[in-house]
């Protein structure tokens, strides 16, 4: 029951603002403390890493319920208390014009970390810039949405005891999926790591993506069909296509039939690869395959408050 | 000072989404928790009852700040935490298309229990099918607010002793009032109770309550003038009556004016008969009755802070 | 490390609405313990003065993050609880036509406190008027906000020793100001202040204030160029010049710029001058001027958090 306190020393971050800033044994460190938070929550345990009269304040902009409870579960468990904001945009000083660094200052001075949740991409990192207590990206518009990466590699990690040389298809959006960027961020710190991107054209993964993994030598590759795909690859990534992408209505119900994964395309996959979404999911994948033991993605969001617990503790307990 | 731990272990209720789940056995156990937990609370100290490391969470679709803050000074008072959202319908993954049971699902993950009001009737006890912690309904759509007729139960039990023999009058809006249908259900546990409906004819109580009651034997009778029933019932149940149920405005007014309980009236009542309603009220009780004896209102507000106080900890010490 | 127990058994308030309820002897009492509260906290202890078990409600009918928050902060340092409301006005029982007195009675049944933003002068007082808990005003319409007087006075405190003697030039929209209106009620109560009126015509201080200042005998003066107050004042107070204000657009710019606090004006201040603004601001404060020694705003904000702990204690501890 002893704390991961070597590993902890070693975690030298102040701020999280985008997945870059994370180098392997960052992730390791972050993942060896998830691992024991799980193990005494899964105990019915009070996790052993404690925040005690430490101040969380969630500040959204943009409201996102899912992510917010997730931090603040994540706060609560570890015995430290919360600050809350719905919808900041239309109810705060942002309104009257102050900016994100005015905010970040005085929050600063109400709270021991801010997590923020932004439209305007690079919020986060211009909030940390001038803050002096850790600011948190609970994503931020088109930019990153660094803890969701977290917790996917997370969730690779323990599924398959490590990530090196896995096989990752990722579906759907990947044009405005801030999550399969972040994710492709991460799994270049990883060796022997192969990404295919299946898409529809219009949403296709952008260049600046393709380029980072080039330089880190990742090998990627495109598909239009995912059937030949899947019998293939150790991980699923499944992302929500958006109908307001399309131009063309015909164009979005082929693209979002040929994208949605049936339990019978699921039936092809290998027995041990896994489902993942970053959720919500609305239909493509239908709710039959929830059952099925490599449909993995509510483990996934559970993931999320193991891996912001673990994040919390180690950005507040050396601040 | 002992807690009624033989009351507590008979109590096997998961989840609270309608009153018919209430049999007289467990109202009996809630409403003697409440007992103590009201006497604790009125000599100023801390409740016997602790959920301490327990966190609620509010998922409110539709904003209600009564009802949550109910709710929520209740798991504070018990030492718990809460997880809060103030209208999660604009502002959440509903939406973007996310069923009730993919949401209740995640945020099972987050917190110990979900307290959920809803504009969709039934969607409490959708919820509950799938969550592996309680689910409480705090209302939904025209559908049902069961713990508003916990309370209002309570209310009757604490001021008169027991419930049987009582005479009920139902004043104003009983067609879209859930608050007289949940406790239409409840009042049927209990013998020789005898019901009057007095209401104008546009919102009169629908017949499907009618049936049930004539199911169960409870004798009931409807009325349109209030004067000649009040000198004979031991409770008066006020509803708002709103404007927009009425085509005619002149019917409005007329109907408006029938059922307003004004000190005159209340003058006729029992000495010993009480004014309930669930709040708000506008115009249909005057302010000037508010220091009459027979006024109970706010004493019922208050019943439901012990009342939901001993459900969530009955629904939360066996989980 | 004792606490002030005499000052605090002085302290015989029960609800705060305006800052006229403050004597020179009440104000004195809160300062010493918001010293006291500010020395525990920047020597990273926790606060002496205690709130456990008691909780708070923040009922804001308009949206207003940052006093919330200092609020919330404050509760949440003391070691109590909060209930919270971002935007009560359009999700409440208000909208249905309940009045102010019955939300703050039911209220009062599910918390120890309630801090009340409204959009309505006299909001405050009048929940007051019913409320058997503590009510705290957090800014009425065009009213008072009081306890941003008190920080302001808290502020000019910490840096002058005392607030005797001190020359003051308030800075801006002084009519529509309803900080610079609380401030100067409660200058009254000091000795040989001076105050200047610096302000665009369209947005000068109302009579009631100078009369006030007259009865209390403050001398006042009016000026509307700034350049020569500015060497000779030991604070200058800034506030927001909202265009919406003025009619003719070349009016507001022209305004606007007269007013605007640059670094060149800032180095004609006194050495030992400060400047303050009850924030956010905008253009009338250019961010080069934080980083000049006389640029206290940012230590006003946190002063809040001190005042706001040292006032919830003060009327809570005898409740």
């Amino acid at each position: 029951m002893d704390k991961e306190d070597g590993a902890v020393n070693r975690f030298h971050l102040k701020h999280v603002y985008e997945s870059q800033q994370f180098d392997r044994e960052l992730l390791d460190t972050l993942f060896r403390v998830a691992d024991e938070i799980k193990a005494d929550l899964i105990r019915g345990d009070r996790s052993r890493y404690r925040l005690e009269g430490k101040i969380m304040a969630s500040l959204f902009y943009e409201p996102s319920t899912r992510t917010r409870f997730s931090f603040e579960s994540a706060m609560t468990r570890l015995g430290g208390d919360i600050l809350t904001t719905e919808n900041a945009r239309k109810f705060s000083s942002a309104a009257k014009g102050e900016t994100i660094e005015d905010t970040a200052r005085i929050m600063a001075g109400y709270a021991d970390a801010i997590v923020m949740r932004h439209y305007e991409s690079g919020s986060a990192e211009r909030a940390a810039r001038v803050s002096p207590v850790p600011v948190i990206s609970a994503g931020d518009g088109a930019g990153q949405h660094p803890t969701q990466a977290l917790l996917d590699m997370y969730t690779l990690k323990d599924n398959f005891g490590q990530i090196d040389r896995l096989r990752i298809v990722m579906v759907g959006d990947l044009k405005y999926g801030r999550t399969v960027r972040s994710l492709c961020y991460l799994l270049t710190k990883y060796d022997n790591i192969e990404i295919v991107f299946a898409s529809p054209t219009v949403c296709r993964m952008e260049d600046d993506i393709k380029e980072y993994l080039d330089r880190y030598q990742v090998p990627w590759s495109e598909e239009t069909e995912l059937d030949q795909v899947l019998p293939e690859v150790d991980c699923v990534y499944m992302t929500r296509i958006q109908k307001e992408r399309f131009v063309v209505p015909e164009e979005y119900e082929e693209a979002a039939g040929k994208y949605i994964l049936t339990l019978e395309k699921v039936r092809t996959m290998k027995e041990r690869a896994i489902i993942m979404h970053p959720l919500p999911r609305v239909d493509e994948i239908p709710s039959e395959v929830d059952a099925d033991p490599r449909a993995r993605y509510f483990d996934q969001a559970q993931n999320g408050l193991y891996i912001r617990m673990a994040l919390l503790y180690l950005l507040l307990q050396q601040a």
